[in-house]
């Protein structure tokens, strides 16, 4: 997919966003929703989005893109306290090429325990109690 | 190293922000600088980091965040420009458990291309005077 494809309306995300389907929510401010990856690579993987329509980063605003980085951070530091991780890798993929399957802009928020290989992405759905225990746990970090 | 280990004023990064050691730059601002990476993982591996002294994402202020993300898109989309990849990567690295291995918080921006695995980060160091020609393309297309 090239990196200026027009924004699908009908992407995953977009989905989450209008309530259409479900997801493991964090948080959610004017600007942003913070949830659990469906399909995590480690334990407490979260995923941070903008609510404004943007395929990846050569697209979104400053101000939408400032909101997300904050909230990522915010969430960063949540997963940090509540999971107690030795390490947090942030990622963000541009292009089917650079990883990215879905095509709203989004913050992968890693947790990585030295000892443990972060599986490959999209391996296998969690599931959704457990997730949500997650985001219950993070969020009550915040 | 844990996540909230003091920041230390002698690593690498911090020493090219004083003029200490050289770097092949792209763009200075009042907040941040960006540069090749010069153990670069693909052609056009770039890193943008802030002025301020900050460890990692939990440790730094929302300021120098805002700025270096907008900073990060920046240069991003000039390495998109300058050296056309099929994707890019974003990636933040907090805590050696999760690769990081210079202590001064850090964007790394990855051209991908379909067809090209990225190399295993520090596998060897690229030439001073390939960064400097990758470095002068990119600032060329901000």
């Amino acid at each position: 997919m090239d990196l200026s494809t027009p924004y699908d309306p009908e992407n995953v995300f977009a989905k989450i966003l209008r309530g259409d389907i479900p997801a493991a929510v964090i948080a959610e401010t004017d600007d942003t929703l913070a949830f659990m990856d469906a399909f995590p690579q480690t334990k407490g993987h979260s995923l941070v989005i903008p609510k404004s329509q943007a395929t990846n980063l050569l697209e979104i605003g400053e101000a939408p893109l400032a909101a997300l980085i904050a909230e990522t951070q915010r969430i960063a530091r949540a997963v940090h306290r509540a999971l107690q991780p030795d390490g947090i890798r942030l990622m963000q993929f541009n292009g089917s090429a650079a990883g990215q399957s879905v095509f709203h802009i989004h913050f992968h928020i890693l947790p990585i325990w030295a000892d443990q290989a972060p599986g490959p992405h999209g391996q296998g759905q969690a599931d959704p109690e457990t997730l949500s225990a997650l985001a219950e746990d993070i969020r009550a970090a915040l």
